[in-house]
């Protein structure tokens, strides 16, 4: 095993913090410098990270001799060329999802870590967090029997900025590419998807051609049906649950009350409920990271990678196109 | 309010016995006859309901003077007829749903009934259960806001006899209407619907043309979206659960475990799930009657009614025909 | 097994018209008479009992030649004098707890019951709630292994009368009376108590010599050790619960959230709290009446009976007088 | 604010280990070194504190010059020792409960510590349990009322060493000092207890004196009465739960399900319970550590402190004093 692994980490705007203040905890990362255009904010994420420096030259930090490994937190739309710059300076990579927007993109990205060699992870997180793990294990020893149908409803907490709507790609691709991940991850690909959306509470969502809820039928390769629900915001706190039943059993993920307390009063039992995914998925995101730099030690493949990048992209396009189109659409002709 | 109220009670098969055992606790009801083409099925219904007498002869039973409401628990491609025949002889009628499986005999048995200006109550037996009276009430007092979104989930523990597989109408019109019912009941009409369904359990279901895994998406005349998902078993026992979301507050509609004790060991906590819908609605089948006799008591409209039914029945015709012809339907033009 | 039971039903205050209304739909009763020595609280009873009349002579009802058993819910002082009239009439017995508040008049009337030879069931109702009777069964089976402890509480939601604190025996006697018969059911006899009492909620428990919060410990005659907690008032509704743990396991009888329904909004989840014993015990109530007249169609002897009477109060009083004096005092020693 | 804290961590056994991986999290610590009296064992916890060095010499490290916090992990009979040493030396000190098993003993620490006038904080983490925390809260803006009843159980998962039982002062000393400090962490002081043990599990109890199963009572100064219970063994996983009730409200404080997922199969639902108290109190142990060097960074008084565990230590005796002999204990007369 390697000892500590020397990183660059790349932007840090809100998500950004977040995920270095996870770093700053990893005992196997050296964080060599925190970079972003914005040197205020690298000297944020510089405290955060425990990091030795903070630059506004991105190229630098990635480049730089003793940096074996680049995380990136930057904006969607430059995830691909900096994926590419690092992989090109033969560095392990780990991005937040997605690599891009368009397959083409995704696509040529993949091609140049392949080419490249080097490790590349993706940020699903919600793969690390102990229940869908638990999940995971339960389906792969057939406790679940022979699987036969699939749900997962994401809402987030808080509404997007409005200026980020249309960089995200869209409720589909920005929101429930999660739970797009999920559905392969835990039943496997998925081959057709009938979308519908609808703006219910926020005009900026049309002004963006985006929706704010969405609902979603999914043909799994294996047969097994599923539906999917996203909605933009929700005033009871973050709403992530995924069910998989088969012929033996049923698994419900879904976090119980987050503070360990009832409050009993009125006749009634008040429970806390999760404010959004940084409180939620706290272990995952650590967990995520911890894989990370445990397969780098190890020269092990980290999980997921590009690849799930790619194919989890296009069930976001066959959903969005869907939903544009009025029909259902084949995933592997969604453009 | 009127003294007891004098029932014929018809069809005192499987479910028959379940309501006829119902309204033998049902202190308004003066049951005098339990009818049923099998005079040894009557004979049970008979002590079940604590009936006077027992007859094979279901026409003599509604039609004896002393009767005022006649109850219809016989398969389903009776129960037109039966309504019909009771509407004409001004008996007040509750009937299993649904009415029939065809619109045209759905709508020609509502003209008869109103015709006939009798009562007419149809066993949408969830509506009388004190979580989805809860919801309603939530939901009218403005307490979820605007409406978003709608979920309904059934699985039926036991499979059916497959003889009752076709003439039930299949998967949409036998088991999802309930879900297609509480979709009206607690959000508002449906306009279209989009289904998929497979047989990923069982064969007895692609020999009868039906599938016995379904998956829906609605879209109400209010804008909110929904999905419903149907399957025909389940090992882990009774598993429904709808959820209701708007921009306020979300409510979750499903049964905590079913006998008030934890037992834990080796590292797990175990609770007990409902069997079947008999032990899980066993307080709406005897609300839904209470409700009835109330409402005759009362003179006032016993609900839901054929009007009920007979949208509720558009909804599940459209996902039928959704599925068989792989795109969605409008409700309205459902045939 | 005999056909229906002819039954005169006696009190018909609070807690009878609760009890009236479970025998009106109990089958295998035909209820004569219900007697009240106030003839319009009667006439209420024979309303809810669906009994044939309504009589203000207790003595006449009690010794009606067709009636076989007799219910008794009268005020608690009355219990065994009437015990009595019925037992030397030969008629079967229902009492609701406790025969009485000495061991003596409990002794005497245990006494006159068994010389005449009539079945007899006291009216525990906990011991026939599924939560209870599932962990008792455990129990038996060994899955809780070897026991080793034991918890109850029990707090009413309600104050009682201030006229009836004291006819009524007292918190201990008269509420926690329900967990010393729980304790009994489930783990076995009790041979010693140590209580503390204390007045923190109302003055009108002082003046009556009572507590309204008491918490003891038990010694069981097989070692497990418990503790029992008490409370006069809950403003968050009934609250019961019970534990028991063995070398194997656990069970916690309580029940979960009364209505099936949960409500978010605000980053909290809200659900509901029983009320009071009517509604949380409502199973418990139907099904301990069944046992008995069950009991009386097979000729089998009903449970619980005048000896658990009398063991379970010299616990009361045991806790009673363990308050009283500050010390530990054994139950066989205790008057 | 200081920058980051000099610490020197003295203990890497099994408890010592778990608090050297949570302080190798904590940015505002710099940890210069890891002594135990066995270098191997100090070896490893300079890996997971992420120390600059491991030394057997705990005087050196706890006087090294750049040393500014000394925190203590070693078996309690050397705790009052290395707490005046590190006093001595003008050292803020961290130190596991207990200080010391005598009053005369803990009272000398104490003079010691306040006469140094240095920081210290002992280590009941279940005070910076977010649950906890929030009872606490709950109480103190009154949400709750007048308090009435406290309830507080503990059962530890696995057996202790048979070599330790008599050194960790036997259960209320070792286990129960636990729920005695919640006690008055949320409630106040105790003024009496009462307390019975038994031996049921296992004889290695009986052969040290001591007992594997206890229940108390505890009367407090405003008169709150409460029930606390210990058992050493769960073969059910970690069973804390804590209950507070008042005029207005109760709070419960209990973990729910520690993976977030429920499995159902075969008519049950299965939900996994926490292993024991590392993963339990994760989130505690971890903000245990974080408000002392917060504190120390704030130059604010850390707490619980010196004084808590004076306090907390005379209920201790008291409640093994009651058990002994047989009889209540006054909370200031215990020895």
């Amino acid at each position: 095993m390697k000892s500590s692994i020397g990183v660059a980490f790349i932007g840090a705007g809100r998500m950004g913090l977040t995920h270095a203040q996870t770093l700053g905890n990893i005992a196997a990362a050296r964080v060599l410098v925190v970079a972003d255009a914005n040197l205020e904010a690298a000297e944020r994420g510089k405290i955060l990270a425990r990091a030795e420096r903070a630059t506004a030259d991105i190229e630098a930090a990635i480049n730089h001799p003793e940096v074996e490994a680049v995380m990136i937190v930057t904006p969607t739309d430059t995830h691909a060329n900096l994926i590419q710059m690092a992989a090109k300076a033969g560095k392990a990579i780990w991005c937040e999802k997605p690599i891009a927007l368009t397959l083409e993109e995704t696509q040529t990205t993949l091609e140049i870590v392949e080419k490249a060699g080097v490790p590349c992870q993706i940020g699903f997180q919600r793969r690390f967090d102990p229940g869908y793990m638990r999940a995971k294990e339960l389906i792969e020893t057939g406790k679940l029997g022979k699987l036969e149908s699939f749900r997962s409803l994401g809402r987030d907490t808080y509404l997007p900025n409005p200026a980020g709507i249309r960089p995200g790609g869209g409720t589909f691709l920005d929101m429930t590419v999660h739970d797009f991940d999920l559905a392969r991850f835990l039943i496997g690909e998925v081959v057709e998807v009938s979308a519908w959306g609808a703006v219910l509470a926020h005009e900026m969502f049309a002004e963006n051609d985006d929706c704010d809820t969405a609902v979603c039928m999914l043909r799994f390769a294996n047969g097994v049906l599923g539906v999917v629900e996203s909605a933009r915001h929700s005033n009871w706190g973050y709403d992530i649950r995924t069910e998989v039943a088969g012929s033996e059993g049923k698994v419900v993920i879904e976090a119980p009350h987050k503070t360990p307390l009832q409050h009993f009063t009125g006749f009634q039992n008040h429970t806390d409920v999760y404010i959004n995914f940084p409180d939620r998925f706290a272990d995952a995101y650590r967990q995520q990271m911890e894989a990370f730099f445990a397969a780098l030690q190890n020269n092990s493949t980290p999980s997921p990678g590009p690849k799930d990048a790619l194919e989890t992209l296009r069930i976001c396009l066959a959903a969005k196109q869907s939903w544009q189109q009025g029909k259902p659409i084949k995933v592997q002709e969604a453009k």
